[in-house]
């Protein structure tokens, strides 16, 4: 017998029923504003093509990394998951059967954002009312996959059913931005953008870095074996970025060191990473240097800085050997902010037309750090919960332990920051509904009148995030 | 006038009448569950000799440094309280006035989980119906001392009466496990197993390492002087310890770094620590290659693995000098795992058929690190909340930073790893009310399905911990 | 339209019905109790001279971090708060335009303990009824000056009126207590004492050390530039400090690292300290070294010794040089506790009649290391959450992290730790609403007795201070 697949129209909601009752209220007014999403990892393509979503498997399970780490932590082969091996080895290319293998396991994901965002999707993207099981797993499979075949579920389709006002990819300097040029040439109205994130030829230890920095010579004109003509470069493709509808630019290092070092130290620096001679400390260096360069530029152009750090990425070097990044094996670390910061920090921290965005995977950083930090300096300001901690309790967390140093006006709003399209509607309702609880309970406690959680309730939706990332 | 001592039917669930109400019916189908003690420290000899406990001070106060601990940072003299000086120096030793120096500060213990595993012993093991107060002292005292004179308060009557399935101790690997095999051949259905804790022959900081080691040769015929010989000793004791029950081994060092060096290495490492001339740096590296070979060994033989890291054992040498290890002054730090534990991960965390599992005194580390990596490699799970966060406050915040990313089932029920017998029953107790409540609090605020949560309920009470332990 | 601005009877207490009823009636028996203010940094000279406070914008903005760091987080220049420039530059000097501009960003507040504070003192010190607005700015700045203008709203008539117990300033070892001097020869009942802070003589890293050391030297007639000199100048000063009343000591350093050094080490360190060539480790070192001495002249002289380690000062060098010092740009950092007290620990660890209160601004420290700590070490006691942390969630932070681990009896109550005067009724106020608000969990989560909670409730508000002060 099917189990009903509800979304409880109170889900995320306090049990308290005063405060259910404010939090309730607070969320009416906000739940259909218009989704801003500043910052993710969506493919333009989807937007420039507008083809067809494959089938349920390949749209739910085979690209989102936090479904398929946890069910290779349960012992489930990546193969059975149909995740593509790099040496071109058999995995299994049955999109039925992977979804049977998720469907078998959907149980492991009780307690997690995960199961939230899939069962919002379910319901609300493809109406589906009974719970995904073993029993229901085919029935669910044919739902979905004869949706998809439907003009109404194609990208564009659900990018406005979705009613998102504006959704930020993120490319490499050395992406031609071709999707975004086709986007924007095909009169579709949908507002796509792109963001500078420079790793690949800012981190002397990402993949054929040299090349990279040689490429980016290529494309840009400029020679970038010298730190000027470096530092010209992606002043250059920063400019190419902003006639894409760049905003901002985000850098994902290891930590949030920052240097401010002297020309000839920063050519030096350069020579050795190009030269694949950088010692782990000398690339450090190197891509601290870069930080306090892009804040710099960053001033110039109006682009506004984020750094996503901390996270220990490839950690599992055999799954990175068969499968490649990004497949569920970064891990957070712990991280400082308040040293690694200080040299951008005392060289910009007190301009008046520049913002960095810092974002953490290290929660006890929320109080101790990053709300001091950003309840002080002009130029910081809050990211929203991140990664592991985009969830329910995550946000209460941040929430809780930010708010009493930083206020509400140093953060930023949401970001959803997913590769994985259908979960951003869950995404951004996740975050409103929690936002709306910790507003409600201000109000109970009578630490703020009600007719500021009414005031600030769109300010966290929707208008924050709008004004930090200048959209 | 006596104060009642009740324990409440509702005792630790929240105060909302919604979310009690769910709380009560979950707990109501696990309450009565057998206990699975699958890690702890209580005393073999009970149960092979099944001999009268000797007064309530000796059952209560003397062995437990939780409650001593306390009362020395209050200014009582442990002397005072009848803890052992090591120089034969003279202590306490009328059981009363012990009892009464306790009873007269047992507010000291308002808020702690000591209180609710005295109380829980103190009403529901001897049927005491008033609160311990300097004028009940002695009443209790008398009604205590009088139990454990019937048989039925004898170690093994009370292993009954608590519902026990399986119960492990820790043993070193020089111990004869002569106490297990007394209990073995005396006929008694009750199962007490060992567990291998191989610190003392592991440590070159532990207390007379070199002696150990060379004891460890003597008892297993190998030369444990060579490194391959070394290793032979460790699995001919761990096929003799699963003999007697073990399944698994248990690690309690000082952080959870682990080594994967050249056998050359390895035997320079042992050869300074026989020599005691390992720096600290050695000792450290000698403890981490041991960890990996253990893990290489759980694959051959089965034995699950447990890592309790991050204590700074015998923290006040004044106590440590004058009343020997374990007296409370143990005390946690920072613990790192994301790089500790890569060595040995990148040798063996994508095994299938082994598990590791990890244990905390760094809260920190649940959203940051353990449930990030538990979340990911298939040989880890997360260990419950441990020593010091063995606590209805440290249990709540596990399940809210770890389970959003690692879920229930990378994680394996409840450790009361104690040596106080009689808290065995109120630690699972908590536990068992504590998960129930954080189920609870799922279901109202509708993140799973109430069916769900009755599904969940036993596994986190009872089968979990059975399947992870392969008990 | 004036919006209304009440204090809600049950402000600070949880909305479900049950707890807030618990509360209700135990803050009843608090709420009144006088005020212990043990540690803290208003100004003596306003009691001496009991001079009318200027106005609203001088009692509420100018001297208040909390106040002005949000501000400046949010852009506006500190020269347009009327902070005094370092170089005599020019400074908004009208008070009736520095409170508009702060009237104009109140909003920036929600949410934080400032914003209680603040509408706790408008309310309750000048009987305003209407929120500050931009609106209501010139209202409210009228009806304060109005006030402040009268007899009733000076100093002494405010301490009354706030029924403050026992107040202590904080003072350098080179401040001549003038003003404490001048209070006790007034006559003035009321009780306003020092604490001795010698940072200025004992950081080499603070401005001037060198001077101050030799300052030390001429006001107390000892060779301070001998170790045994430099130490018998602070017993000087220490026990001067206690003819004017003080009870403590208090030690603001960036690090809780001590040391126990031989002799001529000190020495070494003192002369490289006078002669400006120590060393970062060198000064770490002395710091150390001086807070292990420290203990011993408390073991001598009584005086109860506080550490507050754990803030970056001064992190932002452009705000330094424009302002000066304690401008809101402290920050805090990962602070250990278990290795850095152990030199001090192993010395005087287990002393029976001295008191060393920590406190901390890194809460990862609450449950992990300091409570484990403090119930362990007859010497050591818990301070209050502390600046960032003296807040409702920083306080509840406190309660549930450390109280399973050190119990109440290792806390000291509460610290306002304060140079805003006015806020003190109110801080005190949120910690005892907050400590209610834990106990009624406890009562109604059945881990005390309501008799427990009514009897820790007035200890925890008044009591617990007194004693752990001796005041």
């Amino acid at each position: 017998m099917p189990i009903p697949l509800t979304l409880h129209p109170d889900r995320l909601f306090p049990a308290d029923p005063a405060t259910r009752d404010v939090a309730r209220r607070l969320y009416a007014t906000v739940k259909d504003l218009p989704i801003v999403s500043p910052h993710g990892h969506t493919d333009p393509r989807w937007f420039a093509a507008d083809a067809p979503f494959a089938n349920a498997s390949e749209l739910f399970i085979t690209p989102d990394h936090y479904v398929f780490r946890m069910l290779y932590s349960q012992g489930i082969a990546l193969e059975d998951l149909g995740i593509p091996r790099r040496d071109g080895g058999p995995v299994e290319t049955d999109a039925r059967k992977i979804w049977r293998a998720f469907a078998a396991h959907f149980h492991l994901f009780r307690g997690t954002p995960t199961r939230l965002w899939l069962d919002h999707a379910f319901a609300t993207v493809f109406g589906i009312e009974e719970r995904l099981t073993p029993e229901s797993a085919d029935r669910i499979f044919e739902r979905i996959n004869d949706c998809l075949a439907r003009p109404d579920f194609r990208p564009r389709a659900l990018f406005k059913r979705f009613n998102i006002e504006v959704l930020a990819t993120t490319e490499s300097p050395l992406d031609p931005l071709a999707q975004h040029a086709k986007i924007r040439a095909s009169g579709w109205k949908g507002r796509v953008i792109t963001a500078y994130r420079p790793d690949p030829v800012v981190d002397p230890e990402f993949d054929a870095f040299s090349d990279n920095v040689h490429a980016l010579g290529t494309l840009t004109g400029e020679n970038t074996t010298t730190w000027r003509g470096y530092l010209a470069a992606h002043r250059n493709r920063r400019a190419f970025f902003k006639t894409m509808g760049a905003t901002s630019t985000d850098h994902g290092h290891p930590t949030p060191q920052t240097c401010d070092l002297p020309e000839p130290r920063c050519q030096q620096l350069l020579d050795r990473a190009l030269a694949g001679s950088a010692t782990a400390d000398e690339a450090e260096q190197f891509r601290g240097q870069v930080l306090t360069e892009m804040a710099r530029m960053s001033i110039d152009d109006g682009l506004v800085m984020q750094i996503h750090p901390g996270s220990s990425r490839n950690h599992n070097p055999a799954v990175l050997r068969a499968y490649g990044r990004d497949k569920g094996a970064d891990i957070p670390t712990r991280t400082d902010y308040v040293r690694a910061l200080k040299p951008l920090l005392d060289r910009f921290g007190n301009e008046r037309n520049f913002t960095l965005i810092l974002f953490t995977l290290d929660e006890t950083t929320y109080a101790r750090e990053l709300a001091p930090l950003a309840g002080h300096y002009p130029i910081l300001k809050l990211g929203p919960p991140w990664w592991f901690h985009d969830s329910p309790e995550g946000m209460l967390r941040f929430r809780e332990q930010a708010t009493e140093t930083a206020g509400f006006y140093n953060t930023v709003g949401f970001n959803d920051d997913t590769r994985a399209f259908l979960s951003i509607p869950a995404r951004h309702d996740v975050a409103r509904r929690i936002d709306c609880r910790f507003l409600a309970t201000l109000v109970v406690e009578h630490k703020i009148g009600e007719d500021e959680a009414f005031a600030l309730a769109p300010l966290l939706a929707h208008d924050l995030a709008k004004q930090a990332y200048k959209l």
